[in-house]
């Protein structure tokens, strides 16, 4: 226990506890506190073993545990002395809130470390054994939410018009309508793919182009959470007709390996 | 060594060597032969105990290691039944020539598996204190690098009409011309920062607007390498009005700490 205490935001990454990187796997090491959101692999917790671990979701708005709660609580045990680690699936500062949690921690006076990690859609690329861009294709890449807060939707022609690889986060509720609304601007031959549970033991990846994903993902059984990628880069991985437009678990038959 | 040898494409991350994964460490712990690019930390090299360490950088164009020689190292090396690594900053499948690489490989029939690292996009957020995708701002950020290969510029005004937070790779040989096309296509008030070297012991970070920034890093001697974000969301680290227009080092009287 510190004399005076603090908050850590600590990146997850995508699953895999692998996938953490040294500095989270120390700072859970030396936690007092751990909140874990739904989607972090809870296993996280062998990781603090001394920590007590409080899980925290809120997946999609419902049966949420509420923002304003889990800020309180943060800064409780913060008060307390205690060394208090928020942990956020993936990279903390992409998507997820970070930046309100951040504001209500600096307000609140309570010093903040935050420590990187791996965000899905590289995960997802590295599945696919694909870089996200490739310079044949394009000048850069896309993270984007489908999810917004207004139930509105991204403005996806304003996407398409930058001709770069497209990282769609939580977006598999809305597949088959935003594929079409890109296909409008694009074309439907643009190669794409979906990643369910990228950088887990559980993933599992189905490619086809704009024009056919959403049937192919369905038809899979694919939902969230899963990454949707969209671009010529990706249709680097369609070359590898093996395993196009088939369900392949986590590295399994592929001529790029995930795991050792 | 192995019976048959395999190339492993492996994320560093953006210099500190605690930001490299769990899954890193290990591969580096039993790599035969590491191929190291020129902006990653040397000191990587002490994770490799076994390995024979050979320097292939190519940075900016000259006087380079040529791409098709580095290619064709990891091939004979793999093909003798080595375990080869092959170590690019940030994470290998943004920018960097994964694509090229991959392919090289696939045709070679060599087995190639890729671990997932920390973009220095997210490193110089980090440092920041701001989340990439404050949702009161943006939906999403956009990694882009302005170094392409045919000497021309991103398409500026498309990249600015998405309204999401930049993430400008390789763009400080051009910041002043980049900042003012910028500021025409959004504001010159747009929140802008600057970090050289994110992520690392030399970690350097000015911040201002799209209309300041330019001559603000030049004034405080910030150069390649260094990431430039721009937009809304950057803006919640201007708010931290103690070093607006400073110069700090690493995680030094920020009220946001780095490092534990």
């Amino acid at each position: 226990m510190n004399a005076t205490g603090k908050v850590t935001l600590l990146s997850a990454g995508p699953g895999d506890l692998d996938l953490l990187t040294l500095k989270a796997a120390k700072a859970l090491a030396r936690a007092d506190v751990v909140l874990l959101d739904d989607l972090v692999n809870s296993e996280i917790a062998s990781l603090a073993p001394q920590a007590r671990v409080i899980k925290v979701g809120k997946r999609g708005g419902c049966r949420s545990t509420p923002q304003a709660f889990i800020e309180r609580l943060m800064q409780r045990y913060a008060r307390k002395g205690l060394d208090v680690v928020r942990v956020k699936g993936g990279d903390a500062l992409l998507f997820g809130r970070a930046g309100e949690e951040l504001a209500a921690l600096r307000r609140a006076g309570i010093p903040v470390e935050i420590v990187n990690g791996v965000s899905s859609a590289f995960a997802a690329a590295a599945g696919l054994g694909v870089s996200l861009t490739h310079r044949d294709h394009c000048q850069g890449v896309i993270f984007v939410t489908a999810h917004l807060r207004d139930h509105s939707e991204p403005d996806w022609p304003a996407l398409a018009a930058t001709r770069m690889t497209l990282a769609i986060y939580m977006g598999m509720s809305r597949i088959e309508g935003l594929c079409a609304t890109l296909a409008q601007a694009l074309s439907s031959e643009t190669p794409a793919a979906v990643v369910q549970w990228a950088g887990s033991a559980n993933e599992r990846r189905v490619t086809g182009t704009l024009g056919t994903i959403a049937a192919i993902a369905t038809q899979a059984g694919l939902g969230s959470p899963a990454i949707i990628l969209v671009g010529d880069a990706i249709g680097e991985a369609l070359s590898l007709a093996t395993f196009d437009a088939a369900v392949e678990t986590h590295g399994a038959a592929l001529p790029v390996l995930r795991s050792a």
